[in-house]
């Protein structure tokens, strides 16, 4: 949003909290902005209804009748049952606890089988099993970004113990056949998880159309907190506890209840998957709008990612410009892309992502990522296309 | 505090937020009610600040530099340097990756000692190196509850890897002789972490004094937001990495970082430490009180966890009664209070740390946990005594 104005309602009390600064951030991939009802509704949880949810006594009823709900809601979000959803830290975790706790609960050698494009969570969670002993095998997209059911074909067999293809590719939006993959690891007896990081709370998900048995996401990119997630993991998998200690999380994630990040995390996916539509034709639009105003603006790019891509994810590769170079001039107008992953963002090299596309140097160094989310406007859009405009003609 | 009233100053305006009912908590060593000062550090980058720290761009500043000086703080409140702080998930994570991280680095088959009534944390984290193949020796406590160094010197030899013990035990509260243990431990080229999650922010710690090379911090157990907490990681200490992916806390724990509940963490923590000995007087004066009236009332008690005690951490036994109905009745009153660790409370058990007593069972099953934090006042301690009164007289 360019007007960074917002009205908080606290009690019976309305306050402004107005920031100081005005951006357009356009960075929706990377992080979100809290949702004002996650907000108010883990405010609460955070003042007054401290208890410890894990204690036997009244004071603790609140706390752990939020988390229940906070499990049903976000059960019923996915289509997945509550029991199945065990809150985490975030994505990473729940990423590190599908690869590592697949293989430490088998530990027989059977190979995992990734993508070479997966977020660092998985690709150095696959690396950390590998130390261990247990094989790991990376399949490599096509230049546009897709594992096909082919390419799977390719490399299972029926001692693969897990598949891990991401639902969408953070860089640059391409949606995997998840369905169809899942299916193929079935087939062959191993288990499939995928990392929906980036797309729950923006595309329609259900666990049981889909036929996943693990499925990663993390608060903070759905308009909720950050430092809370969850992974659902299909009753009967096998896989080992992630943090050992306490009875929390059915047993198999221990530690005292985030209570008002997991509140937070349920109101906010709640609101994303009831204004799913809603939110998804606001952010075509403005797509629609950005990519029509570049093509006429006579600025020479190539979009990545193919032809089906989460709404908002903008990958654009601007052949011997510097991405590096674009992100900083469009930040000192107040404008907040990326050029990579966020977690690549210290590293000025080529992201793996975009090395694994195979994308030619000049291009690679060339790219930009816009991500739009729900509340961005159209000034944003234009801001963004006439800085561009002003950087690259 | 017995009149759940509180103020909240928020931009320039003033929000009363009142309870709804009136508690008497005194299970502190559950959980912590979130010091005011803790959430308004916090709420600025839930709302406003919400740029991902590790994003190259101006946005992202000002989270960044937050996290920065919440390392410091945390460091100068316990002596280390900023670089040797990494934010986790909580206590529970930080014992895991302290236990998996030293064992998993050398995976030599060195064995890791600890006593039998760690957290379940450690505990639990240990049987799983074990499932592993990395041998764990358990030391028995005695029946005060302390380990003693020539315990430890009858089971350490050269070929330890680790020695992890409590810094204070959190059901009998009793305080270890860290340093010496520590010392024995480095004599024999073993290193030593300490889960300190009951100790830190209640009384003095100082790592470089102490001498470990690891210890375990949770936020919410000091006035801080749930869902946080931090490792010590002495400069040098050969450990893995426990969350793999980004290059977030200086690449050994990735993940987004959870801004909002760092910032409190290092608030609440500079808060209480600024305060400690003011705290630990009013909280020694309480227990007294509460112990002085016991004893004037006629009820027949023992008190466990010995002569070195955290303040406020009051673990009492009446033989032949019931911990559990007591623990009822006192809710029907309206006071919390626990009758073993948080993390046990669904169980009806005697629990691992009155077990590793060797406490006779019609004791340890009359024991309650009555925990005084720095909220607590007079007229707690008078409606707690009144209580047992009525319930054991």
């Amino acid at each position: 949003m360019s007007l960074e104005r917002r009205i908080f309602r606290i009690s019976s009390t309305s306050i402004e909290v107005s920031a100081l600064t005005q951006i357009v951030y356009a960075d929706n991939a990377a992080t979100t902005i809290m949702d004002v009802d996650a907000f108010e509704a883990m405010r609460l949880y955070l003042l007054q209804e401290y208890g410890n949810a894990s204690q036997p006594y009244s004071f603790a009823r609140q706390p752990k009748k939020a988390i229940q709900e906070a499990r049903e809601t976000v059960a019923s979000c996915i289509g997945a049952l509550p029991e199945e959803i065990f809150f985490t830290s975030g994505g990473t975790e729940s990423d590190n606890w599908a690869i590592k706790g697949t293989a430490f609960r088998n530990y027989d050698h059977r190979a995992t089988i990734t993508s070479a494009f997966e977020h660092h969570a998985v690709l150095h969670a696959c690396e950390a099993i590998e130390r261990l002993g247990c094989p790991v095998v990376y399949m490599w997209p096509d230049s546009k970004g897709y594992i096909s059911p082919e390419m799977l074909e390719r490399y299972i067999t029926d001692e693969t113990l897990l598949v891990s293809v991401m639902f969408a590719n953070n860089e640059i939006g391409s949606i995997q056949p998840i369905k169809e993959l899942c299916d193929i690891a079935h087939a062959h007896g191993a288990l499939f998880h995928t990392d929906a990081v980036q797309a729950v709370g923006h595309i329609d998900i259900d666990v049981n159309d889909l036929g996943v048995d693990m499925l990663s996401a993390s608060a903070h990119k759905f308009n909720g907190a950050k430092g809370v997630g969850f992974l659902y993991i299909r009753k009967g998998t096998p896989i080992t506890v992630y943090a050992d200690g306490g009875a929390q999380e059915h047993g198999l994630r221990a530690g005292t209840e985030n209570v008002a990040g997991i509140v937070s995390l349920a109101a906010a996916l709640r609101k994303n998957v009831e204004n799913l539509k809603a939110n998804r034709e606001h952010i075509m639009g403005l797509q629609k709008m950005l990519l029509d105003s570049l093509n006429e603006s006579g600025i020479h790019y190539t979009r990545n990612g193919g032809d089906h891509t989460l709404p908002g994810i903008i990958s654009l590769s601007f052949d011997g410009k510097d991405g590096e170079a674009i992100l900083h001039r469009m930040d000192l107008m107040g404008i907040c892309i990326s050029t990579g992953s966020a977690c690549d963002s210290k590293n000025t090299e080529i992201s793996h992502v975009l090395q694994a596309l195979c994308m030619p140097e000049s291009l690679a160094k060339g790219t930009i990522r816009i991500s739009l989310g729900k509340n961005n406007t159209e000034e944003d859009v234009n801001a963004i296309v006439e800085a561009l405009k002003k950087i690259l003609l």
